[in-house]
């Protein structure tokens, strides 16, 4: 989203006052008002994105009978059922006519993916104005203008212009910058991360930050929520509401344009947050959001803590085959604050029972390159047994030619699955471990490529907050784990 | 590697007094001592690995005829032609009597793979002695013992038990662990990375990194030079040597063991760099060696540098068609030390002629999401016409329905093409953008997927060193690019 430089009043203040009801989010019905043959089209894009959608599906063309074998009707109130939501993709200078042909018909939320409103100016902002103010009258809540649409995989529902379509999954994604969320999409397909909701906010005309992270704190398939943020306009009444979202479920949050640069070019706003990056993450820490520096990062973080929760503590293990990553992750440990418990005393003679003399005998557990997958199973059936003394087990494991790592991956699932302390992955290397990583993404097991990306996410979660005393991790999602756990 | 715990002396100091001849690295004949027809054994999978070797390759095993379809010996001695290197997997009991014959054979440079020596204590570290003392009389060089072995792609020489063979390329990679080497080689493949030279050095009993350093210095095949190093035993001769070696070519080093509990595990040695990570940043950067925490981050940077050489200055410039890329192009650039030059009027004018009006007439440059591959290329050429005004450009493009990837990318391939200057990609998404990278790579563009570590690395090499004032890129390797510049 480009920064908005508009000195324009921001229906930022009164907007709070009104709190969507969370079944706009549930449409039966959606119209697309602008819809098109032309393939240039953004209208084109959005219609043929929602042909996989279960509903009722409306294109709306001011001159042609059917789009896609679609039945295509002349105006949103020509449509013979009720229309929940309408997708709107005219010229701007059209969208208040449009608004109210939506309002009369009923319509619950408009999903204005046009641009040339507040982002151009003050004709624009005035024009957006005068949309918000037909909304009002009708009750007609809206996303955007000026944003790439809304995405619910779960729903079979991608009202975007996006060239792809994401996979169902965990976690909800509300972004301020639709080029963001296109290369995120993009990206997600061959990770195969998967979103329960993908949401451009754009101007924030009537609907804004708040109101989603409200939608996603109820909504049942949303287990992580990760925002893309570059400008909040109402600091307070954000860090309040993300405050009791984040108590429900893990929030984690990519702040931009917080260089000298980036505030420079954004204006301030009545209320606004601003001040450094290091401002942004100490309000977040407070509130309890996990802050992100990168999208990598921050997709690190929700695929990690919307498949095993918060951690119930900070005291560390971790397991490895190899001598060099054993050391690596000493350092990672000590550099992101994640405490390397050392080995209790049982445990360390139980160790020693069954690992070869030359082991390290310490944590990080090196047991030795010859390790096959029914060493790294023994190892793990002891951590289960002593599961007391440690919260959180980093499993490293890199290609050798003696442990088959579909193996290993399958073991790491039963060491997960026998015990609710957060098991983090570490199957490291390229094509000859791709069977293991199989295993582990089935089976909902994070995985980390690079080691430290595993403690920095860990470290940032640790930095926020561990679990409380009786909350439970998030129950496992429906997954295709082959494993018996 | 494991961390060397014994507290035998070491030959670090007497190492240095010879220098090993950079000939011995380019090998005709290679005998494989402890050759096995049993997969199970490291003798089985090193000359697998070398049966596409093209120069005399010599199975030796007691009681075979042939392995492999190639003649096999019962000793070295019993081979006909000379022998260069021995690559040696026999127990650690029969290595002497093996030196011995390998002595009298004349072979060169023994790779002894077998493990069993310092690593494991006081016998072996007197087997150790007694090892290297028998190569100084008959003038063999060690490589090892306890190591992976070597690869030299460019010679089609793989003397590991490494499951993969790499590709070839530009960057030694000189690594004190074994498994770090298989994880990297492993992860370099789909990554399509490639290597001059990978050696694993062991226990460094004679040959250690500072002549793998003046090997790789003088190695014509070599543009950039990566190290993996857990000690440093001569800090002071490490550091003179480096100092030599990163004036003719990058060096760029990952320093592990250097936490609270790495330290602690590692005893002291006599003349070892010891203190923490930061008293080696600060030695890597006065030597002109850069620094980098994770081994992505190395070889982002090795790529980086093997392909565009040093900057010639600080002033960065960065050219995007998404909004939400510019704002975090600018939070990068100021967390990472680039510094983002202001416009100069003439280029302001020329891009004002023909960029959309809203464009947000600032560096980074977002030419509007709507941008297609003919608005980059124009921009492009306008960066060329002007510049004088810029040392590094970083080229920001995700998957959009617009603009085809390989388009894009073979415009930047001409864009870099044409200038000395340093050309960064990021090309940002997934499966939608493979086209455009494949380009990118066959042309040796670097690129990074993930934003913040393109900043990171240029950020990294500037806070070490620009280019000297007349001081050249590399030349362009030769490589499959399509594109005429």
């Amino acid at each position: 989203a480009r920064i908005i430089v508009s000195d324009a009043p921001t229906p930022g203040a009164a907007r709070l006052s009104i709190q969507a009801p969370a079944e706009i989010f549930y449409p039966s019905s959606i119209a697309v008002i602008g819809a098109s043959a032309s393939p240039q089209k953004v209208g084109y894009s959005i219609l043929r994105n929602l042909l996989t959608y279960p509903g009722a599906l409306y294109p709306v063309n001011p001159t042609r009978k059917e789009l896609f074998g679609r039945e295509a009707y002349p105006s949103v109130m020509d449509i013979p059922g009720p229309v929940d939501w309408a997708v709107i993709a005219v010229p701007a200078r059209l969208v208040p006519s449009v608004m109210e042909d939506c309002g009369k018909k009923g319509v619950r939320l408009a999903v204005i993916v046009t641009a040339g409103f507040r982002e151009i100016g003050k004709d624009g902002a005035a024009l957006e104005e005068e949309v918000v103010e037909i909304a009002r009258r009708h009750g007609i809540r809206i996303t955007g203008p000026n944003c790439l649409g809304v995405m619910m995989p779960h729903q079979r529902l991608n009202a975007t212009f996006d060239p792809v379509s994401p996979r169902a999954g965990g976690v909800a994604f509300v972004s301020q910058s639709g080029a963001v969320i296109t290369t995120v999409v993009d990206w997600s397909l061959p990770e195969e991360f998967g979103f329960s909701s993908v949401i451009s906010v754009g101007n924030q005309a009537d609907l804004g930050f708040e109101h989603y992270l409200r939608f996603a704190e109820q909504d049942p398939s949303t287990r992580a929520i990760a925002l893309y943020i570059e400008e909040i306009q109402d600091g307070r009444g954000f860090m309040q509401i993300v405050r009791q979202v984040a108590d429900k479920k893990p929030v984690v949050a990519v702040k931009s344009g917080s260089s000298r640069k980036g505030m420079a070019a954004a204006s301030s706003h009545t209320g606004s947050l601003a001040g450094s990056y290091d401002v942004y993450v100490a309000a977040f820490k407070q509130a309890g959001v996990i802050p992100a520096r990168t999208l990598r990062d921050a997709f690190n973080l929700a695929e990690l803590l919307a498949n095993e929760g918060y951690p119930h503590g900070n005291r560390a293990i971790a397991i490895t085959s190899a001598g060099g990553f054993a050391v690596l992750a000493s350092d990672y440990a000590e550099a992101h604050g994640v405490d390397m418990v050392d080995l209790p005393e049982e445990v360390f003679n139980e160790l020693n029972a069954f690992l070869p003399p030359y082991w390290n005998r310490a944590n990080p557990m090196d047991i030795i390159g010859d390790a096959d997958a029914t060493r790294f199973a023994t190892l793990f059936d002891v951590l289960i047994r002593h599961q007391d003394f440690w919260d959180i087990a980093f499993v490293i494991a890199g290609p050798t030619t003696l442990a088959d790592p579909a193996h290993i991956a399958n073991e790491m699932v039963r060491f997960s699955r026998n015990t609710d302390k957060m098991v983090v992955g570490c199957m490291l290397g390229g094509d000859s471990i791709r069977s293991g990583l199989r295993i582990l993404r089935n089976c909902r097991i994070p995985n980390f490529s690079e080691l430290e990306d595993a403690f920095k996410a860990v470290g940032s979660i640790l930095r926020v907050r561990t679990a409380r005393p009786g909350e439970r991790s998030l129950p496992p999602p429906v997954d295709q784990c082959p494993v018996d756990g």
